[in-house]
């Protein structure tokens, strides 16, 4: 049986090396009093460290200084009232500090901060002061001398890869966390896409590892499924949510990593937690060969609002079953056959009893006969349908105003991962421009975690000021535009 | 003349050792859940710096815990509400601070405080916490290993000493400080009765020394009189105010220093600086040799609302003639026939021109005809009269309801040492034991800085809260113990 302390033993073995770059504001210094503000911008996306001095002007500063220093990745973020957040997150995530300072001096603000934007109010001095010598240290795991550029003749998509870097980089720390400023964990959801971003970008192979393993050491539910994150700082720590199409991708990134690498010591290491995984979902199928539901929060698939995703469930085990026997196959293991021959079967059993004949799409009764992209995605992924069939059935449900569409960019990542698997080059570049440029027009810096073209203040957690502006899972169009030549 | 750098460069010579202690607090950890509260007591007052740790419970916090701090001299402060200051000074004394905690860890708060309570509440967490480790490392120049107890057969003179020696205890760090909690600066007329009271505790003779040079390195106002304060943290600044009594008060602190040392280096440095203290008084004496009224803050002798000062300052004046005269006669300074020479005109002047015959007290015109306890106390001191007469003086105004009494522990040591000149030692003993005594029974563990036993609510400042209720110039009980074996 697998060993979770080995597991973290070896993703502790190495920590990657960070790389850190000073950024200095675009103002150098000013004075000021009782209740003004200053905006500065470091003209760039960073994530790390803020320091700053202060010091009296004409008269000893005396009582301390309160200052309150508020960072944006936006400058939305920097304009909001954080007093009237109505978010379902923690309202700690909003980056502002009430710092007060007792004398002059160089303040090194201890937390970790991600932004562009800092805006410093004097919230009660009694005498002007100067601030000056503002510092960000930025950090990452990306070593960016290693990115050569995109090979593109489209200059919008190499805009778009330019932010999607950024985007990488920028998550790029310690380990792939979801997102710098809100939610610095570790997701299944979000590596796979980060590591196939850096497999054509920063080519960072070990951080990628180290995510396998510290995964690798999550705890598994009362099904098997691996848990769909883990926190590695200050400690390791399992999260509580298992979610079985992350657990499923978890076994399709070991494939990636191995396609990339030909690690086979990392393979040996987790194939049979990933037998686990698979074999775990196979016992929630009913005797069809279609997954039944499940208690708590079995999905994800995407943050769509009243999405019925069992359907695209099916179909990430569909992708899953055929990377992992094709791995097996390319390894020589022979329980390759097993997994194949049920991709068969599953897949046959798909095409019977999800597909809806008289709305000619695919439809799950055990959802309420909701027709979404996602589940067509993810039959088109899973292989069910191809060809010119599933090119129909994806550009009609794409514009179908009834279907449920997909909200987040890691859902659009697969929607255009489908159109290149059914060679649709042309509207997959259409896709990226209109969704990623999207973001880049409304002024992105690095890709956001939630994007919804028609209501911009779109938010999964209903309040847009907690939105995480730089999201691993957005970071994918790098990949699309560096591995097809886009 | 003088060199203000060569004073300063004397002060920075030497930095007092400073002496730390670890403290606990009264509860060695809890859990905590969002909105709730937990009251750490450290079992005395204390003057540093705080730390501690927090962990998760059952589930990884994931979101940053914010928690609000604040920090307390008594309870009174803890249990004010902040938001409703309406204090004349800056509201950023109040010791308070916002903390947001990424994820579990030791925090070593940054900045000092001044408190014994703690109040430590979750404003928001996304799980229970746990807090433990609480850790207050407090620190102080005096060196409580060479303090002997108090020889007094009396109980509460004991308790008072006791007190009183925590106090100047407290405000020992690398210069006497005001207060710790608020006015962290060096004063003058602090300096002086913390001086007083060091000679008879702790001996702590280099602080006293550093303290003479760093004000001498004060800047001087057109009439000559020195800086009444300096800042030394985090470097020299002169303050900008110039207050006759304080600068008259210097001198007689370096009379005192060398009557307790013998040190004649420092006299030597300090003597011309002290000349000019004098002789700019001087100045501004009227042709009866009575002081003229001068623009600004000119004296203080003590907050008392209302209060006409001439006629004490005058006795400051002569005070200081009477020790500064009898410093150069020992020294062999041939200058000293020109200042006694002058005592002796000055205090016949002062009988002549501010004792009221009619109402039997010393009443200045040119302030209105104010009966004050001020005034008569500094007649007294500065010899302008003397036995009998000037206790029934002092006792009758002391008990007057239409005089001005004092209402800081500083202008209450002088009446002390009015009473202890005149031979009362009974009623000093009475003295202290109700006004020091009182703010015992209050349940102080250091001495404040106002208290009017009327109205426990008094401020200077026009609100409590800011008060400081460990002030160096409530220290002196000590010295009048322990100097007159009360």
């Amino acid at each position: 049986m697998y060993d979770r302390n080995y597991f973290l033993a070896k993703a502790q073995e190495n920590y990657p090396q960070l790389y850190y770059k000073k950024l200095n504001a675009d103002i150098s210094g000013c004075v000021m009093s009782n209740g003004e503000s200053v905006l500065l911008d470091l003209g760039e996306h960073a994530v790390g460290r803020f320091s700053f001095s202060l010091d009296n002007v004409d008269r000893f500063i005396d009582a301390p200084t309160r200052l309150i220093i508020k960072f944006g990745e936006d400058l939305n973020e920097i304009h909001a009232d954080f007093s009237q957040y109505q978010g379902g997150l923690s309202k700690t995530w909003l980056q502002e500090e009430v710092l007060n300072i007792d004398y002059p001096q160089t303040v090194e603000m201890p937390r970790r901060y991600s932004c562009r934007y800092i805006k410093i109010t004097v919230e009660k001095t009694n005498a002007p002061v100067k601030l000056y010598g503002f510092c960000f240290t930025a950090s990452t795991s990306a070593d960016v001398s290693l990115l050569s550029p995109a090979q593109t003749s489209d200059s919008m998509l190499r805009e778009i890869d330019t932010v999607a870097t950024n985007t990488l980089k920028e998550c790029m720390q310690t380990f792939f966390e979801d997102g710098p400023k809100r939610d610095r964990r570790l997701w299944i959801g979000d590596l796979r896409l980060e590591a196939l971003a850096d497999y054509y970008t920063f080519r960072q192979y070990e951080i990628i590892k180290r995510c396998l393993y510290l995964l690798a050491a999550g705890e598994t539910d009362s099904l098997g499924f691996l848990s769909s994150f883990v926190y590695e700082t200050p400690y390791f720590c399992s999260g509580h949510a298992n979610i079985a199409d992350y657990a499923l991708l978890y076994v399709v990134s070991v494939c990636d990593y191995y396609e990339h690498t030909g690690d086979i010591g990392v393979v040996n290491d987790l194939l049979e937690l990933c037998k686990v995984q698979l074999d775990s979902f196979e016992a929630v199928l009913d005797s069809r060969l279609i997954v039944t539901p499940q208690q708590g929060w079995f999905s994800f698939i995407d943050w769509c609002s009243g999405l019925k995703s069992l359907t695209a469930l099916q179909g990430v085990y569909l992708y899953t079953l055929e990377r992992f026997s094709g791995l097996l196959k390319s390894i020589g293991d022979a329980s390759h056959k097993k997994y194949s021959s049920l991709l068969s079967k599953v897949r046959a059993a798909s095409e019977e009893y999800l597909f809806d004949k008289e709305s000619c799409a695919f439809i799950n009764e055990l959802d309420g006969y909701q027709l979404s992209v996602h589940s067509q995605v993810w039959m088109i992924l899973g292989g069910v349908i191809a060809g010119e069939r599933a090119k129909e059935l994806l550009l009609s449900c794409l514009s179908d105003g009834e279907a449920k569409q997909p909200v987040t960019p890691y859902m659009r990542h697969y929607v255009a991962e489908a159109m290149l698997k059914l060679g649709m080059r042309d509207e997959a570049v259409q896709y990226l421009k209109k969704y990623w440029g999207g973001m880049i027009e409304l002024g992105a810096d690095t890709f956001w975690e939630a994007y919804v073209p028609e209501n911009p203040e779109f938010s999964p957690y209903d309040d847009r000021m907690i939105n995480s502006l730089c999201h691993a899972w957005s970071c994918t169009p790098s990949y699309f535009i560096r591995k097809y030549g886009l």
